[in-house]
């Protein structure tokens, strides 16, 4: 700090009221006596209708010029708090009274801030490359056009378009260009666009796979469509019902790696689902969310590969780099481009270009390719100690859904769920069970054709930080229930 | 490029078609097989129901472990590529014809690029401050917590919503803490959301000023309300009309500097809605677009400090820094807050975690106040030019709105727009009429109550680039109408 001497608070007597002049804020002696007798205002210190002394007298109280006196009194009645009459002077203005129920502290909502964290949904976001993201948004701001800084229009920028449909072909086996990829605010602005347009289609109805988010059924039920859940088996989603739900004309599927239960969709379903959008003209949105992580072997290229103009290609980089960026993006058949346009350029839908343009140089500089590959090992190491662990310590207990992704299922003795939830949250571990993510139809459900739910935990490895893995590990094996009898 | 050698391709005949690897490619030898079999099936070179050689007989050729060559073909199955069947060896898969409206190359949009562009909604992206914005951001993303780069709640970063209720109290006169407001992409989508809100609570209608933006009420008309629109005259919005229209219980208002007209509403106006909602339990939503531009004195207060319960204030980032960051932010009522939240917790509304630390850090570290007020005087220096031009070169022309802001009206002989327009538009100058801003009621317009329609243009000197001013008003002053008669 500068080391000088200066006024910084002025005191004058205002209609009885003291009136305190902060001279260390911007703008000067004018915006102080400004902000002064608006706080005294809004108080209620100064009441409504009570006469100001005249510009003259209260500069001369101040020491100021009459013309800043006048020129704040003049603001004021501009801004509506003070009223000026010819003959009666400058008053406060009336004010309506403040509503009864005002304000109340209003209490940050209690998040859970459990001691370990297995739920699913998040990557271990204490891994995001920080450095290498800034090095990526300095490249990339300072090569971006000015343009970029503008509005841009509803497929998002071309920079990330361009970099996506090359990485995704690579990477994925996608077959696209950018002309036909949109960026969306994640995968979840991604789905609410698909489901309205599905609506203004005609197709009031999709199916889903019998397990999987909420939230996601929810997106698509708040654009109007009725869902149908597809049978799960250790194949995946039975597809082959598509054929006899005749009202149906699209499906929601996450064919490299069902969630949550963790299989993959069965090469003769991935065929079969195919044949039928083909057939009734119909569309898969294919939820890739976690595709590049596959630990055994090659990932498992996409589905859209196969069929275009039948498959919607939904990515985001919510599990690859972190949720908080909210970026996704969909791989569109030809025809569906103009209408998904339709919907999302109505302003309401943007994203950050900054980040759009960040992303691409981060993909395109490799950046992207070397921290998925670090996190596959990261994850794939974690995964490792997990089955290791259950092998050794709870070998009575089934674990599916290990060859990829950033969780694992663990089938559970029937009923027993809940209780290893209850205890995993009195031991401070959160997690979720299996029952969480089935889609339930209400009354119909018990007549759910005979399928079986199954007692279950999603133990979701890929969530915490490195340094809390062990902790949590350990507290999962402290409440998994002991062998049949034990 | 090192200068090495390697095998960078390799050719072998799989039935009949030449199978090009290209080692250079990501995942070595496997991964090109992969690549280069999918190549061929999906381009139609190898057609369904082609039997594949043996893994071993296509190893020998390539030279390579059969292991490697099976594995290729077992992933390629689990694609759907291939199918494999005891006694039937390795085949191509089946596939479905190819949609008959395939690929069309599509075309860019064909976006005008005029000369020069005083069109209103954008400030002057060139002066971005890319260098300042990218000292905030590695400032901000050192300090982040691990938790900023995950989901996030529907309120928005903490971090900023703290600097914005310090901010906007000072620059504008808004009373509010950070738990009463929302972040939100843009003013679009806060306007989206509040339209959302009001009409679960019932309001079916909403009253706007007769001039705005298109795609401001086409939001609100989207979230199913019926909008009823209020004559202005040169004191703002004649709210005194909502007195008569007792299905209102909400208004949308541009009070600082209504758009496009560009005057500050009448002080005995703003007490008078602010009235009129307290007595109907009514909503202001008051867009504070460009507040922060005021060039003769200090800016006019926003409306919400007179009425923190019955005034939603609705800010933006959009003018003060660029469109591109799709930042704005609301700050609610206490009474709005849970629903708001209700509307945009859905997970189809987030933004970008990353900018809102790095806005956040801007605002705190007085970068944003030293932005506003260099950019004031670049948009003073221009309107400055610009009136003094038109005082000069076409003083029959009047001026409006000059006070503040990113552009001005001017008042053109009635019938005369459209052709000031074409002629614009010949000599690429993008300009918009004021015809444009006007809400048309349809069929019933010609009864608008005798409101007279004003023929003019809005000259959004804020607009260009610096170095593209001089010429933009040289154009524009080429194609004024003389004066009557001339």
């Amino acid at each position: 700090m500068r080391n000088s001497w200066a006024i910084s608070e002025a005191v004058a007597d205002v209609a009885g009221v003291d009136l305190h002049l902060d001279l260390s804020g911007p703008g000067g002696v004018r915006a102080a006596l400004i902000r002064a007798l608006r706080e005294a205002v809004r108080s209620g210190r100064l009441v409504a209708g009570t006469r100001l002394p005249s510009s003259r007298s209260l500069a001369t109280d101040l020491g100021l010029a009459r013309n800043t006196v006048a020129d704040a009194y003049g603001e004021l009645v501009a801004e509506g708090w003070l009223t000026a009459r010819q003959g009666s002077g400058t008053r406060v203005a009336p004010r309506p009274a403040p509503r009864p129920a005002a304000r109340r502290a209003r209490p940050v909502p209690a998040v859970a801030r459990p001691a370990y964290d297995l739920r699913p949904g998040s990557p271990d976001v204490s891994a995001f490359p920080r450095t290498a993201w800034l090095a990526a948004a300095r490249r990339a701001l300072s090569a971006a056009p000015h343009t970029a800084f503008g509005y841009g229009d509803g497929r998002g920028r071309p920079e990330l378009r361009a970099a996506l449909a090359d990485y995704l072909a690579r990477a994925r086996g996608v077959r696209t260009d950018p002309e036909r990829i949109v960026v969306c605010a994640g995968f979840m602005q991604g789905l609410a666009l698909l489901g309205r347009v599905l609506r203004r289609r005609g197709i009031a109805a999709a199916g889903i796979e019998r397990y999987g988010l909420w939230y996601h059924h929810q997106a698509l039920e708040r654009a109007g469509l009725r869902l149908s859940p597809l049978p799960l088996d250790e194949h995946g989603a039975q597809v082959a019902e598509l054929d006899d739900r005749t009202d149906l004309r699209a499906v929601l599927l996450s064919p490299a790696h069902q969630f949550p239960t963790g299989v993959p969709l069965h090469p003769g379903r991935r065929a079969a689902v195919v044949r039928w959008a083909s057939r009734v003209d119909g569309l898969i949105l294919e939820d890739d969310y976690d595709g590049e992580f596959r630990y055994d072997r090659q990932p498992v290229g996409a589905l859209q590969g196969l069929a275009p103009e039948q498959v919607v290609y939904c990515g985001t980089a919510s599990k690859s780099l972190a949720p908080g960026l909210r970026l996704g993006w969909l791989v569109l058949p030809e025809h569906l481009v103009d209408e998904v346009l339709a919907v999302k350029s109505t302003g309401e839908w943007g994203n950050s270009a900054l980040d759009q343009l960040t992303l691409a140089e981060f993909i395109n500089s490799g950046a992207y390719d070397r921290h998925v590959r670090s996190m596959r090992l990261r994850y794939r190491r974690r995964r490792d100690e997990l089955v290791a662990a259950l092998a050794g310590r709870a070998p009575h207990i089934g674990v599916t859904g290990i060859a990829a992704g950033l969780h694992v299922v663990l089938r559970l003795p029937p009923g027993t769920e809940q209780d290893v939830l209850r205890a995993a949250a009195w031991d401070g571990l959160a997690m979720d069970g299996l029952s969480r993510f089935r889609y339930s139809e209400g009354e119909d459900e018990a007549e759910d054709r005979g399928e079986r739910a199954f007692d279950g935990l999603i133990v979701a490895y890929g969530t915490p930080p490195d340094h809390a893995f062990p902790g949590a590990l350990e507290a999962l094996l402290r409440v998994l229930p002991g062998p049949a009898g034990g």
